[in-house]
């Protein structure tokens, strides 16, 4: 049976030693302190774990190193996009051999996709792969926007994608979504400032990278929302809002990177191009941190 | 003592007779259905009430109508928008001594404004009149977007902008409005489909032309969510939801009249350019109508 | 038979005096200089000319104003838009019988309009006068967007819509436009810093309010293009370019009447919201009109 | 000395073996077309030869097969961009090594640049080459939007950045860098349906793909410029607009494979998940060239 993902699901980066090389162990400590924290489940490789800057081998190494550090203590859902849909099939057999629950799929494209196009892409992920896609829809990072009618086509047309990830910050494609598939989709929120309105409109779980850095608050938020507690929810998100706001807006390998040095883990810069948070938003987020704790 | 707006705000169309011309009779008779029906409050001439097609006699007929229909039983907020600001002032003031207990202002203009026009267009309304003024951002009508920031700094240089109509769709926008203010300046939801989220993010008011069609419904989700009920609240959302996107996607005063008709109250149609809705958009009207009933 | 437009069409300001009436001595004054200034057509009543901004009773000054003091040198086209189609009909008829050539329409709505109340606009002004209509697409001012197609389509469709003027700036509609007429509508370019690429698209006119600060520049290049001198025409673009961006961005009736005051005309202040343009901006304004005179 | 980039610049596609691997032999043969046609210079690698798509191995083989059948003969740039600077520099130095006269790059990425990071990116590739750079600016594919001002900081910052290529398809944009680099530093039109607009702009030269399927037009339309021939300019732009606009629709890599095997050539497929024109569009793209040879 497969598990079912639900609740915060937590996006790690991928750390990189001093010469640029993946840090294996610090990825698997990273892992340790997030299943640990309590998060519901585990997301290496996504827009967070640089996936879009590695070489297959180091991708490999990720994803493998990942897997092994939850040990099945909660589900996993690997990214497997790439640019062409050969080795996305390729990353998604290879996560499927290594023990994922299932695979997120993104369809980055250098060339913007049609429908018929994006549509080919998912078909034949899934047919090379017995576990479950978790559609993800980010146009902001991968150039290719789905509007709500296409998901639920595909999600119509590809049986095994049963998950939508939707990151375009806009509660009404949520709302959008449930409509056309009857709620028979669960909807995942990858847009962390919209976190409330999404759980309000009824959203499954909350893919993203903030517990990193506060696995707690993101949680008691979840918990708030399940127990119908309304104001406490309202009053739980407000609070933790600057630092998903900061998390966005500077990019989220590269605040959450800073973030950890603050917080006393190294796990190395972002790969350049990206290039670290600077020291004036550096000071800004360490306040906003302090904040939380205070 | 000012009045308090909060709760269900409704927006009466403006009736015209068969002649085009302003039908108070008709317009008395539907500011009664809405305050017998429970609303909270009652918002004549605004982008629902064709405000924009108005000669100004008609518009100061619409005004003195609405708050006498209206007698007090709850609070009137009067739109008073206009191109120029000696216009508007001149509305603001009409409406002030009509009785209103408070207007709302949305920067409309022809040429786009900047900052330092947009607030000087507030301050001087402000100067005018003694009633409070609800500022209103609608980039989509008025070709002017404000910003939360420069939104919050309106409020704090004119004393008299106590509340803010957001109808942008975006629930961030009152997120950092709510925290640009430290949550002192209440904020009012004018985007339909956006109503459970607004609400879930703190919204202390839904400004709505729905209740022209069905007051229950937008009711009962706010007092769900007063009550802190989010499943029920949830559940009344989705129900109406088909109604508030279908009268938002064909514009407010056309599909407002269409449904009108179809509940047998003739407010007739909406003024050139705008033409009454087509036969096919009727029938789905009044399909979503039958189903909220059903 | 109707005079020809084509060439430098020239949009006066509509000046104000001090008590912020219309000036209507001014008015003439400053059409006398245009014609003088040697310029192919005047166009009251534009966008520059604040015509959003007046009441009835002014804006019928400034179409009678303004066509005696052409007094049938040139040809005239007078903007007859307004928000409701029966005061666009009444302004239309007004200028026919002052003895315009033409009148220019833009869709202005306070709501979008669809494409079915668009060609109901046009229609129905085009059945109320015997003169030629100018359709003009400008939606960063009026919020409604004709694509080539819409616009092909209502000229096909309304006889008297004979020529059309583009404001987007973006070149590619005038070709698409061309090619979806096979050339036989001739168009008119109203976004000042393409003025050389839609002369070279083919444009037919250049609308624009420079030759209210400075008329030989814009006639030097449109003869340049007429002579197919494209390496002289290149030049005295980029000449005058800082001039056209300025007053572009700026503001037209704002730019254009800080910079009358810099060359001694007294044309007032734009009209609230409006605020003339501040010191800094003026200054710099300054300086582009003397650099062009050097 | 370095080799002067101008006139008709053509960017062959990448042909695939019907095993989807890179088809040497075709490439080769295609390449000596396009020279033999008479373009001034060939471009490998760029968004049309599906660079994006392409193995590290691969990527080299097409480098070096197209520096090769060029033979000096005219001047090569090579598009060298890729996901991590790294990586870009180490297809820079293969580049120069082949015997490229220049490199193409594109601030392709993942999570959006900041201003910082693309000069970065920029500054370290110069450093490792001594050939000059052409800088790319394409945001509808890279997702990385650089302003004419920020192009003009990267050349005075990064003195072998001596090219730009402009690709939004806004002439303004290239007014803009014209002023800003008095003129300095030469610009490419990188947008096809905006030769015509950019050569009158002072566009050094036109990046296309068009020469794949019809070289004899492109060449006919640029040395009328030259020869300030503004109508057979026009005349020419008009006549090959149609194949201009189709390509760019549907997407050059696909819409270009499709015309070659139209004109007997076989390229192959673009590359999954880009699918092969469909049938209807093929239909479409053989009258358009039909119509070209009429």
């Amino acid at each position: 049976m497969t598990k079912q993902f639900k609740g915060i699901i937590a996006y790690p980066v991928t750390p990189f030693t001093h010469n640029n090389e993946v840090d294996a162990p610090a990825l698997a400590a990273l892992v340790e302190r997030l299943v640990s924290s309590g998060v519901h489940a585990i997301a290496p490789l996504g827009s967070t774990g640089e996936s879009a800057y590695l070489s297959d081998h180091e991708w490999d190494c990720v994803a493998d190193t990942a897997i092994r550090a939850v040990g099945r203590r909660v589900p996993v859902v690997v990214g497997i996009s790439d640019l062409t849909t050969d080795n996305a099939i390729r990353r998604a057999r290879f996560a499927e051999q290594a023990g994922a629950d299932a695979v997120m799929v993104l369809p980055v494209s250098y060339w913007k996709l049609n429908e018929a196009e994006i549509l080919g892409h998912y078909a034949r992920i899934a047919e090379a792969i017995s576990i479950p896609i978790m559609l993800y829809n980010n146009p902001a990072t991968s150039g290719v926007d789905m509007s709500p009618e296409l998901i639920a086509r595909i999600c119509r047309a590809v049986p095994n994608v049963t998950m939508v990830k939707e990151s375009t910050g806009d509660v009404q494609r949520m709302h959008r979504l449930a409509q056309l598939t009857d709620g028979a989709i669960p909807f995942y929120n990858g847009s962390n400032p919209l976190a409330l309105a999404a759980l309000a409109a009824g959203a499954t779980g909350w893919c993203t990278a903030a517990p990193n850095l506060n696995a707690e608050l993101p949680l008691a938020l979840y918990e708030a929302m399940q127990a119908n507690d309304l104001p406490r929810a309202r009053q739980l998100f407000y609070r933790q809002l600057p630092l998903l706001q900061f998390i966005v807006r500077g990019g989220l390998p590269t605040t959450v990177k800073a973030g950890l040095k603050l917080l006393d883990f190294d796990a190395g810069a972002p790969r350049a191009p990206l290039q670290p948070l600077g020291d004036m938003q550096t000071a800004e987020l360490a306040t906003i941190l302090a904040n939380l704790r205070g």
